[in-house]
């Protein structure tokens, strides 16, 4: 059976969420374990995570968790899938920085196995040989894998673009992915993130430059928003406000995290005492002081709308400020970022966007740098990952158009669920399965059943009547009226007395039925409530949730 | 009394929802009706118009309705309005076309007063002249306002571009405009939509040479979707398809009743037998056929939706079909728009998008064309309008930076609720309302009350719990146990009890309070309610919606 299985979780056909299973034979390791932003916030959730339930049959063959780098679309579910499947992880030591963290937060420190690997390594994880070539991408100790079986080798992209002059460490190691092509490759698994932009990825080091403009024409009090796990941009700000005099002065809690984390494993470097706090930033000069703060995606509980609508404690965005927004739209994030705009001018704020001024390069392999990463690895097949169908799509249409010797075949689009096998005679999905994603509770953190989003969902469309009634015990004949109770029904004229004709008709229907249609409560419960369906669908236009309960006395 | 007062209702600090009334003593005419497209669509609305209860106030004041243009962003919230105050409507004809469609599905045509108006008339309404000019924009038979009253005069642009090459009728008329100018403009209203765009906006024109390249390279069937509404375009699209050898079959209800309308008023010219119905088109060639559909946004009940999930009856996407997407993306619709173009690529189709060639053109102002506004009318006053707070702010930079004469005082930022005075001394903001939008239920159609849609929120972010407790009339003592029915409630284990506990802390909660408390129904309800809410706190992070029921036997 000499055929590797790939089981896609996440981060195929989607953004984010990024998980995958590489099976051989009765083993699996797992390549990271990230977690998505869904669009079902209404609902109290904001997380999603991959269906790790989906890994069940699996169980016994999972033997590692390998984190390609820090990102939470690649480690913000590692808590969820540990508590299920606790096996050792691998990842960098910056990447396991941020993990810690993590697993702090829930309570799980002490209870897994972390290992520590660095670019350049090898691994035995059973039947599995994996290497870790050094990435270039906007964080730091990012890592593309190489992972062998005895069916072939595949290279897991990660996240990453060529940089040949990133601003900490070293460029993308294209010799070491180069051997590993000369050793043979059966298939690249590609990040796609990108692939719907033509030519080469700018490096980190191309925001320098507007960077070294905004300072030197600013003498106002300046704000510069990114990402907070973006270490090569931080480096840059923090440099570029040394040279220009200004101190650098960090708000938000994932940024004060991140630039800790950095600073104390040697990967951000902070010259003599430019870092300064807010309580001493208070005291300097506007041309002296630069914010680093959360928040570029107008977060509603991030540093920067609270700095824009004067709800952050002790400082607020005023007249004068410049603030820079180095970074780009996450897609469905575009209204929130319109808004804080909006508040920012009204603060009085002159405000660079990416779209006016060079302040933010992608992380993401362009069409370009994916020639590169092809050409060097040389695989049999590719299979795009990391992205929305029409990105994968994109990508397969640029290899398949523009870098020889790849036809139509030896590009496979896959999509979430859908279980590709991979062997010297083809590449071929042998499943399909449809896997819902899970929503994670935004007061609990803990995962929520989604039929109770299916019933949020519901409730939030129609509102809900409550019907309650009572029911002599022996005699099997109402007691009393029905009663009724609305909440978030629509439709009705407070006025027109729509509950009590509800009652009525609901009291007529019981006085209709016989004792024995009474007697079974399961029976009866289910016809009060299609009764009262039938007659809210002749009054309303509606859909209410219908609950009822039946009292007997 | 000698000044004038704008109420603007909506459109001014958001996009969408068209609406202001302008006011000389106690006369008042309202320039559109707009409808919008809130976020609010788990809660079972998905369209928004302005406040009109906020007009009360002015009942006896309001006097005419002018419609500046057809776009449901501008006359969709008529009914509505004309329901509360049904006043004289002025408009062009083919505005007043779509708008009958609109009344008539109200069942209003017949108790309304509908007056047709030309570019270049004058119209008088009580103390106010009207002119109205002709202004070019993506659909036909827009007007800019020139509103004249003893205060002064405004120019209301509408929604316009300067395109002085439009495919349909005449270039905007500046000689009109700057004669009005001459006479002297107290205030410009100045349409901000694409206020962030720099330069001139292209003419409707400007997409004929992509067109023609997409027409004469393909050989299988072509998709056209665009704004059902956008005239210049229909015809540009029937004028190439004519001239390759194409029959054009239109789908989609808006895109078929704008063409019908805008045909019938010889306003679009369709060449011979051009137009083809469905069933006849599929017996043509694939090189024979363009279908003109709707659904550019990615809506899921549009042609083009269904036409790519083979959900439209009759007919499906296939391998070797182009479609072009012939519009901008509003934002909000990214994440729908990124959905139906992987749906595209999944059944083979060819896609062309407007970043990749030049197949949509903006009907709104850039920044030059603003200029040739401001220039043309030479008001003493601009106000932005239509637009978010981000594009009202770079219109008035703009201004005042790059157009002689016009300091920061002279523009005048409001938004909506912000009643602005304007007379021979100044403008002034003089009153600041909160003004809540107005939903309008799915299923109704009807208006849904504020309230309805806060209970909605507060039920899909928590879920709801119905309690039910039994309770002696006489001696006020609780009968048999209370009946808890969860509905959407997260952080439970169904099979850990939550319902049997909940049910004995409420049963104890009521042992323990004295007769008298038991016999006030309504405070004895909301004791229920606050033991049961702090049980749930305790149990569980959720924040369900409790609703509670008393029965007395």
């Amino acid at each position: 059976m000499s055929k590797i299985e790939i089981v896609p979780l996440g981060g195929i056909g989607e953004f984010g969420m990024n998980c995958m299973g590489i099976r051989y034979d009765d083993e699996m390791i797992i390549v990271d374990a990230g977690m998505g932003f869904p669009e079902e916030t209404p609902y109290g959730v904001d997380i999603s995570i991959p269906n790790f339930d989906f890994l069940e049959e699996y169980r016994d063959d999972i033997t590692a968790i390998i984190l390609t780098h820090g990102h939470e679309d690649h480690i913000g579910a590692l808590p969820y899938i540990l508590r299920k499947f606790n096996v050792p992880v691998y990842a960098s030591r910056f990447t396991l920085g941020l993990a810690d963290r993590k697993l702090e937060e829930f309570g799980m420190l002490d209870d897994v196995l972390l290992h520590r690997v660095k670019a350049g390594d090898r691994i035995e994880v059973g039947v599995f040989g994996i290497e870790f070539i050094h990435a270039s991408h906007s964080l730091v100790e990012c890592f593309s894998l190489a992972v062998h079986t005895p069916a072939g080798t595949l290279v897991h992209t990660g996240d990453y673009k060529i940089d040949d002059t990133p601003v900490i460490g070293r460029p993308y190691d294209l010799e070491m992915l180069g051997r590993v092509g000369d050793e043979g490759v059966l298939a690249l698994l590609c990040d796609s993130t990108n692939a719907t932009v033509p030519g080469r990825t700018p490096s980190e080091q191309a925001v320098i430059p507007a960077f070294e403009e905004i300072f030197q024409e600013s003498d106002g009090r300046l704000f510069v928003s990114t990402f907070s796990s973006s270490i090569h941009r931080l480096q840059i700000i923090f440099d570029i406000a040394h040279k220009f005099g200004r101190r650098v002065c960090v708000l938000g809690r994932s940024m004060q995290r991140n630039v800790e984390i950095a600073s104390d494993m040697g990967l951000l470097r902070v010259v003599g005492d430019t870092m300064i706090e807010l309580g001493a930033s208070r005291a300097l000069a506007d041309d002296e002081i630069c914010y680093l703060v959360t928040g570029s995606q107008g977060e509603m509980r991030a540093a920067l709308w609270n700095l824009a609508t004067t709800t952050y404690k002790g400082l607020e965005i005023e007249n004068g400020d410049t603030v820079v927004l180095s970074a780009r739209i996450i897609p469905g994030n575009e209204k929130n970022i319109s808004r804080l705009i909006g508040h920012l001018y009204k603060r009085g704020a002159n405000i660079i966007e990416e779209k006016r001024r060079l302040v933010h390069v992608s992380g993401h392999a362009s069409l370009e740098d994916i020639r590169i990463m092809v050409e060097t690895s040389r695989p049999r097949y590719v299979v795009p990952i990391h992205g929305e169908y029409r990105m994968l799509f994109r990508q397969k249409e640029f290899i398949k158009n523009h870098v020889a010797g790849y036809d139509d075949d030896d590009i496979v689009l896959i999509e979430n669920g859908e279980i590709l096998e991979l062997d010297e005679y083809g590449a071929r999905v042998v499943e399909k399965h449809e896997l819902h994603k899970t929503f994670i509770d935004e007061e609990s953190l803990e995962e929520i059943e989604y039929d109770v989003i299916r019933e949020r969902k519901k409730l939030a469309y129609g509102g809900m009547i409550s019907l309650v009634v009572t029911v002599d015990r022996a005699r099997h004949t109402l007691v009393g009226e029905p009663q009724v109770t609305l909440s978030g029904v629509a439709g009705l004229d407070v006025t027109n007395g729509f509950a009590a004709d509800a009652r009525r008709a609901v009291a007529n229907a019981v006085g209709e039925m016989r004792p024995e249609q009474v007697a079974d409560r399961t029976v009866f419960k289910e016809n009060l409530r299609l009764h009262l369906k039938r007659f809210v669908q002749r009054e309303i236009a509606g859909k209410p949730v219908i609950v009822t309960t039946v009292v007997e006395v």
